[in-house]
């Protein structure tokens, strides 16, 4: 390809409306151009990036014996009816009427459409089990659209819908998945982990996101560097520390803390450890009486964990500050277990402490020395709050690290959720009728350029991995136009990289140097070589990868050799150079 | 590919509610299945098809230079109401409002959208010309949508727009689509013809169909076998016979004519051929006149070339049985042109005729020997008829013949229609702003695919041209289960189609011959290979193409190398086998 039949549209200044840094840099680079809030045009520039991704994920995916095929993306709202989800879906479900007043979605999803391909077109054990999965263009409609592909109105998904006659080979197929998305996310050239997303009832298999690793997400991962575990933070267990409860030492002590209302107030004011703290937090029972939480000073309550414990009123309920003054004699801030009456919880970390420090359910006074059974009874003891870095894994394998992730990917195990309301049934061996075991597997397939962007990117733009970039190198002549001999050897080197097989792009703009260098760091591209007359009369050319600090200048042949190794390298290697 | 990995869904019997036969033959063969009216699922089988046919479509794209992009299918009204089609799109247009009540469309057409992409990045003539395209789902509320993939609602277009500085450069990359185009039809093993469908203003060059020839088409073409001469039937030129008038021989004579209604109870009554009969249609004037047209017996009239003459009320309105009585003194059936006073038109072919017979203009009678000049006054000529099987080509190189068609891509100079509305300029060399010429270039990538079948099938199913099968070709086991030896002959055969490229499916159903071949029929796949036992024994391969009456039994390595070598021939050779 060469630029000026094609159709390069950077910008020089960042767009206003632009919020997070892929979202901007994606505008700038001329990837994406916004049409309407969270609908965009896929340039030809983006839409290359876009080709390759998919490319990979259909690639994968037909590795994995899963069939392609392709629903419509407007469906009749009785299959929703059928599901129940015509009701449960909030507005971000599409609807509308078409002509002749019948009712319509635009699917953000396609698990209907799909239960009842399933059910009309599979009869027989015989015919299972069967994945489809389809490339398709979605659409959600976002209250607040932002965050460029992120969260646009308008995407495209690889969604698959898997069905088996047991739960044994949904689980065959779930593992298979799961394989299939590391392989996926690996050959894209991403740093990512595959996170468990649900602690329930099937041994923790029932659901795992694949997270882009990224400063910028809004997700906080806790995962073991020492082993494959990794968990959405609020998901992640906290185990209870080695060892048993050191016996007490100080004496119960009352002290005046005039003021102090936090914890931070607390450590500051008696000049101790937050690890010698603990802190007080006072929910409603289902029957609306307080129940007392401990936790040491430094942790942060997990109301997941907290609302799931039997007794407690789920949603999650504080109390207010009028039952707890009822119920404690004092108000937040000097709340502690010693001569509380009611219900009390303390986390499995407060259950291994001793000599610590709580209110004294006395407004501006704090106990030191508090011991559990010498100066309150034994309470009930549970996880309760959230990991932190630090922790042993709950796979026994290292202690937990913490991260920001981007959710790019999600498997799931939808058991027979649909196909029960859908009737969608098959003849088992004995020729009984029962429900397919289904399961569900996503990739935001828009999204990945955002999320890799997220990852991958410096002060001047983007750094594409090699899999995904627009173009895999780009040639730039210095001078051109003035020097014959650079043209030449500029459309040389052009054509020794395409027909090495490598995507290049030739830029004959004839910009000057800066501009055309700032575009394609803007835009990228893993390889620039640079062809310049002062080059030529020392037969050599200057490559530079993107993440290099530095040209190399190497003789032509030599540098052609090493940036055609560098990018098969990239493209077919498990590993990657983050 | 295995067909028990796969998926084959062939219905016994046609479908209840489909009317042609494509749409019978594509949901029995299992390439698509409905979800609602107008709205199909692809099945993994249909889906292999319509990849194929993407493919080679946007192969030939950018070969030609444009540039694919991607735009929403969602699109803010803005821009319909910008360019007026907002106001005068019909009910085909599916309008919606979001969930803050914005309206949207779901595009059945990107005209606005790519104007307003252009006209943001496109600043100057240096930046142009400009190419773009999109494979994509669009959407159009058909108030009945019918026969299949042919009209349906949601349906796979291949849109491209060009955008040029002058006219002269719109023309070029119009003949740049118009080759581009006949090699898209011809590499997808079609039998097709580029149709002039404007014989306006341009030269007859502003606007192309190419249809797909098939009997069960809907429109008509007349087109010249040895030239590239073709035409909508309505829009072909029909030229004046070669030579002069005859001189008159007969005498005028008025004949009774009792019961005779029509052309053809006169030709019977007066035992003449039509080609001796001139019969009248009276239509209004743009004053509400009648004006008294003239054909020959045996012509049909042509409403368009009628209603775009001088003084002709547009549209082409017919005067009352009334209004013909008060003018005429008889009524339809017995009217002429001997004796009437108004204006008369004579149909090209008509001028050139003597002797001939109408209406008397009183009931129940006709005049014989009626020449022109003679016996009325010399009347307007015109073009007024279609044009039949054998008449001149209007290119002057040839005679016309007719066939029909289906209509699958389509060229047009929009020219600045868009531009001028919104504001789509550019400046020019000298500096000035001027609106961009456009053009636009689409293709029904879906409709393809029933248009194929419309074309090619017989009574046992579809006969996929190679280029688009969604196999290449078949290896049928006979007797697999109970012969280790077939088994492994078939997977053999297989293998080595597979690795010579061949897109080959391996039936390992183990269904019985009748149905297992009724199947493969059915869904057309181009080459059967059959093993059996019987064969193996021989050491030969039963082989046949889909076209074929017969099998051909050959040993095993000549009819692996003569399945490959036709496959290789037909997607490659611009010839093909219709």
């Amino acid at each position: 390809m060469k630029a000026r039949q094609f159709f390069i549209a950077t910008l020089k200044e960042d767009p206003s409306d632009a919020e997070i840094v892929s979202q901007k840099l994606m505008i700038r680079a001329g990837f994406i151009k916004k049409v309407a809030a969270g609908i965009y045009t896929w340039t030809p520039l983006g839409l290359r990036s876009l080709r390759k991704v998919e490319a990979i994920v259909r690639e994968e995916m037909n590795r994995a014996g899963a069939l392609e095929l392709l629903m419509p993306a407007v469906q009749p709202a009785e299959l929703w009816q059928e599901s129940g989800r015509w009701t449960f879906y909030g507005p971000e479900l599409l609807r509308f009427k078409d002509r002749h007043e019948r009712d319509f979605v635009i699917g953000p999803t396609h698990e209907e459409v799909i239960a009842d391909f399933a059910r009309r077109e599979i009869k027989s054990y015989k015919q299972l089990p069967k994945h489809f999965y389809q490339i398709q263009t979605k659409f959600r409609d976002e209250i607040r659209p932002r965050f460029g592909v992120m969260r646009a109105r308008e995407f495209i998904m690889k969604d698959g819908y898997s069905f088996h006659a047991s739960f044994a080979d949904l689980e065959r197929e779930y593992r298979n998945m799961y394989d299939t998305y590391t392989r996926i996310f690996t050959r894209l050239g991403l740093e990512f982990r595959a996170v468990a997303a649900d602690t329930g009832s099937i041994g923790g298999t029932g659901s795992h996101e694949f997270h882009v690793i990224a400063e910028t997400g809004e997700d906080t991962i806790a995962y073991c560097p020492t082993s494959d575990y990794a968990a959405n933070v609020e998901l992640a267990e906290a185990l209870a520390p080695q060892g048993d409860r050191p016996e007490p030492t100080a004496p119960l002590t009352e002290v005046a803390t005039p003021g102090v209302k936090t914890i931070a107030d607390l450590v500051a004011f008696l000049e101790i450890p937050i690890e010698q703290t603990v802190k007080a937090v006072v929910v409603e029972s289902e029957g609306g009486e307080p129940v007392l939480l401990l936790l040491r000073g430094d942790h942060e309550l997990n109301e997941i964990k907290a609302q799931k414990l039997p007794g407690i009123k789920n949603p999650l309920t504080f109390a207010s500050e009028a039952a707890i003054r009822a119920a404690f004699g004092a108000g937040p801030g000097s709340l502690g277990p010693v001569g509380f009456n009611g219900r009390i919880i303390a986390d499995r970390t407060v259950a291994k402490m001793a000599d610590f420090v709580t209110g004294a359910n006395r407004d501006g006074y704090h106990y030191t020395g508090v011991n559990i059974g010498r100066d309150f009874p034994e309470p009930e003891v549970a996880d309760l709050r959230n990991v932190v870095a630090g922790d042993p894994s709950p796979d026994g394998k290292g202690v937990l690290a913490l991260c920001k992730g981007i959710e790019v990917g999600h498997i799931f195990q939808l058991r027979t959720k649909y196909s029960e309301a859908m009737q969608c049934t098959f003849l088992d061996e004995t020729g009984a009728e029962r429900p397919m075991e289904m399961g569900c597997y996503g990739i935001g397939v828009t999204r990945i350029l955002g999320a890799a962007i997220e990852q991958n990117h410096d002060a001047r733009g983007i750094i594409w991995p090699e899999p995904i970039a627009p173009f895999e190198a780009v040639v730039c002549p210095i001078g051109a136009t003035k020097s014959p001999a650079v043209a030449e050897a500029a459309e040389r080197i052009y054509r020794a990289l395409s027909d090495a097989g490598i995507d290049v792009i030739l830029d004959d703009r004839n910009e000057r140097p800066g501009a055309m260098f700032a575009d394609w760091e803007l835009i990228g591209v893993p390889w620039r070589l640079v062809v310049s007359e002062r080059g030529l009369s020392a037969g050599t050319v200057e490559i530079r990868h993107r993440r290099a600090a530095d040209n190399m200048v190497l003789p032509e042949a030599e540098a052609l050799a090493q940036v055609i190794a560098a990018i098969r390298n990239a493209k077919t290697g498990d590993t990657h150079a983050t």
